[in-house]
């Protein structure tokens, strides 16, 4: 057995060495790479990702994990150990479930698919990436059934992302959410605040050299170690893993819109604080990762929403950031802080604010269950889209850019992640009024005082990595289950100042 | 048959993907890693190379060149993909006899060797160095034993870099080059122009912006694509190749050592412009290589001396450059020059000039030679360099870290390379000198007109990739075999005006 765990561990990581060159592979691809070697750098990543594919699914790694699964060699493990057995063995079998043919037919599709979104983009016509989706979506069906054909499909695409979260828990927690939020955004709407706001946002422009000064000290405010991370910038900002000790995040400067920067630094590094507080003793392991894709993104909206955009972080940072721009000298801390939070009715989604955000979520999750339930058919993908716009946040958007074809999500395959959003959102808010029950807050926000915040999350969900479920290590920390109550209530609370509701 | 070399050249592509992904990883530790995953990337590294050379032994890569090693099959083969497998068998057979309990000692031992180098110099105490360097070449014997024990042992290192090189070739060629510059060196030395001359240029200190100005504009005019390489700043320049159209360059801004960033560029450039010129139908093969660690440093050489040294260079870049920089105000082209190519006898092979150049490496050939042969032990190894340095050069090295502990070669196990540089420097004579014959070479170079001089370097050498051997090129470039004549009269030529001998 004990042979066995060693040899586990070696595979373990090695694995994590492979995937951590991966993501090197990623990184460069998005930040130094010379343009006319991007094709290359795709064969590069998809050669490395087949080593890994074959690595994790190796006949080796299965005969350990079926030898440490069977019931005498199981009950002498330690329940970490157990843990981490029945991850793998769920992995593995998933996994084999997938045969090479259809992973290799998988990874071309979607190849194809992605660059006629691209071009279906460019072209402004939907139709040019309307035949690619209905092969992915195809796959994707036939992907869920392979793995578990007795599951209802969308469960077993959400397993890889939101382990035992189903359609039915779901659909009770939205079926809260979604009536409150449009409540709340009608009201908003109907506000004569709202209606007198001027977008004087899209009128600024920093000097991207600032914005960059701004991040760097963003950074070390959020107690990011300099020797374990960097910031460098994108066109779309990321946080990529490489190694324990290196957790890279990236950050863009958009003219026009000036907060851009501000929100997806303080997003992207509430991604490396988590990554950064992995547990080290389990360092290389199946274990070693966040507890779900929801909780990691809740730790990065905890930082965006409740700390970046909160009143009291700009009573604490308002005078140096003001004084790095030009077109602020004449705002005041009050009135900037109205128009970090103003309500915008974007219909884009990364471009929006944090109330009608969940809205977007929405709406993507009700379409994407229905097209994989077969319920909704890709040529009528479009007009569903903006009917749903129309109906729950009043917008149109101009054109299909602007609208079905904004994400890369559904292109790429990724049906199930969507939801993560959401649920990272209100995993936030829920943590958020845990801590306020057990430390000032508010006050250490107001003092830009990180640490207590910090080690609150390293304790609490950050040194648990993935040895629990994320509804567990939730449960373990609230005492309640998942609910939309707190972040409803906070919309409430500080929307209803803004607009005077 | 068609069979088999369309399998082999999908290995040999998977090969070069992994091969690019190390250099990433490597390239990337030089430049942007977070200091505290130092030790993690060389993790990743490590294991990289262990399935790079897993996967260039396999079972089915050997089968593949057996089969089509065999006399029928390999008759029928084009002259190309002969020359392709003859040099696979080689690799092949070479690695096939280090078992590998050897390369995992090998491995461990280079890398203690490697530390205990970095730590002898901090302490300035060979000592701490010398058992890890005397295990070192008792492995290096051995492993030359394990390859060839018929063959004598420094012919067998001999061969990684260079391939067909001997001893005796090389102590021909080192027999004529070296009384030559000897003569060379003490005329200069005895010269008036010498004995006054000062070193002006360690009290300049240019900015580093500026260099980097000057960095990107030589980057321009040697016709480097943007989209095919980038240049970052390391603490030891190099260049390294990612993929076919991804090959970096690296440079130094050393303070006191104003040119030393313009020296680096130019040299690390005439690397990436011979990787960048190879032979794109030959992408991915064995073939796409240069064809011998000299021939390599023929084209680093080329640009850096009979270029970038030159007068008909700075006839045409001083301007330009003199505007840069402040100290340079009152220095007139012909100082400029002077200063440039002037003799410095430093004891540090990287910050000598042209001149000594040659004798560091003669040095070190005829130390490694007699390690490697047995007349020459470790703990002799740092009276005998200071013996040598003293008689050839008429220099002390003030202490070890700047004398026999100043390179990495030896630590490192590399034996058998060092020659190398000479062997560059003098290809790069001949091939100038050819050049002249077939091409107004002064005159392009005064004219910042590189484009013929490149293409001439595409045609001759680059396209060929590692279709010949370096040996075959040369003569069939230049119509004779390696000599030092070359080297030497251009050296008499420059100097003898500079220090009026």
């Amino acid at each position: 057995m004990e042979k066995e765990l060693k040899r586990l561990r070696e595979i373990e990581r090695e694995l994590s060495l492979l995937y951590g060159a991966i993501g090197l592979l990623y990184w460069d691809e998005h930040t130094y790479i010379p343009k006319k070697a991007v094709p290359q750098r795709g064969e590069q990543i998809a050669y490395l990702s087949k080593l890994y594919h074959e690595k994790s699914t190796s006949k080796e790694l299965k005969g350990i994990i079926n030898r440490l699964s069977s019931k005498t060699v199981f009950n002498k493990l330690s329940k970490i150990d157990q843990h981490a057995i029945k991850k793998h063995k769920k992995q593995i079998t998933r996994f084999s479930k997938l045969p090479s043919s259809f992973i290799e037919e998988q990874m071309k599709l979607l190849s194809e698919s992605h660059a006629a979104w691209l071009k279906a983009r460019e072209a402004k016509d939907f139709s040019i990436l309307e035949p690619y989706l209905e092969k992915v979506i195809a796959m994707t069906k036939k992907k869920a059934n392979l793995i578990d054909p007795k599951e209802h499909p969308y469960n077993v695409l959400l397993d890889d992302y939101e382990e035992g979260m189903t359609v039915k828990e779901l659909n009770l927690v939205f079926a809260e959410l979604k009536p409150r939020l449009i409540g709340i955004i009608n009201k908003i709407r109907a506000s004569e605040k709202f209606k007198k706001q001027e977008n004087k946002l899209s009128k600024m422009n920093f000097p991207a050299d600032k914005q960059m000064k701004i991040v760097n000290d963003l950074k070390k405010l959020m107690l990011l170690e300099d020797d374990r991370t960097n910031v460098a910038q994108t066109v779309h900002p990321f946080e990529v893993s490489i190694s324990p000790d290196d957790v890279r995040i990236t950050t863009a400067c958009r003219p026009g819109k000036p907060f851009f920067s501000l929100g997806s630094t303080v997003h992207e590094a509430g991604h490396a604080l988590y990554e950064l507080g992995l547990p080290r003793e389990l360092k290389y392991t199946i274990l070693f990762n966040a507890s779900s894709t929801g909780m990691h993104e809740s730790q990065s909206r905890f930082w965006e929403l409740f700390v970046s955009r909160s009143r009291e972080f700009w009573d604490f940072y308002y005078n140096k950031y003001q004084k790095e721009f030009d077109e602020l000298k004449n705002v005041s801390k009050e009135e900037f802080y109205e128009l970090l939070n103003q309500v915008n009715f974007s219909p884009i989604r990364i471009e929006c604010d944090e109330v009608t955000y969940n809205m977007h979520i929405i709406i993507r999750y009700e379409l994407e269950l229905a097209l994989i339930e077969g319920k909704l058919k890709v040529r009528d993908l479009s007009k569903a889209w903006n009917a749903k716009y129309k109906e729950y946040l009043g917008i149109t958007p101009k054109d299909d850019v602007e609208g079905v074809m904004q994400d890369t999500h559904w292109p790429d395959g990724n049906f199930g992640y969507f939801p993560t959003y959401s649920l990272g959102t209100m995993y936030a808010a829920m943590l958020s009024n845990q801590m306020k029950k057990e430390m000032p807050l508010q006050k250490y926000i107001k003092e830009g005082n990180f640490r207590p915040i910090l080690d609150w999350l390293r304790k609490n969900i950050h040194n648990k990595g993935a040895t629990m479920f994320t509804k567990d290590i939730i449960k373990q920390i609230c005492k309640r289950d998942l609910v939309s109550d707190d972040f409803i209530n906070y919309l409430k609370e500080k929307y209803g100042k803004i607009y005077k509701l």
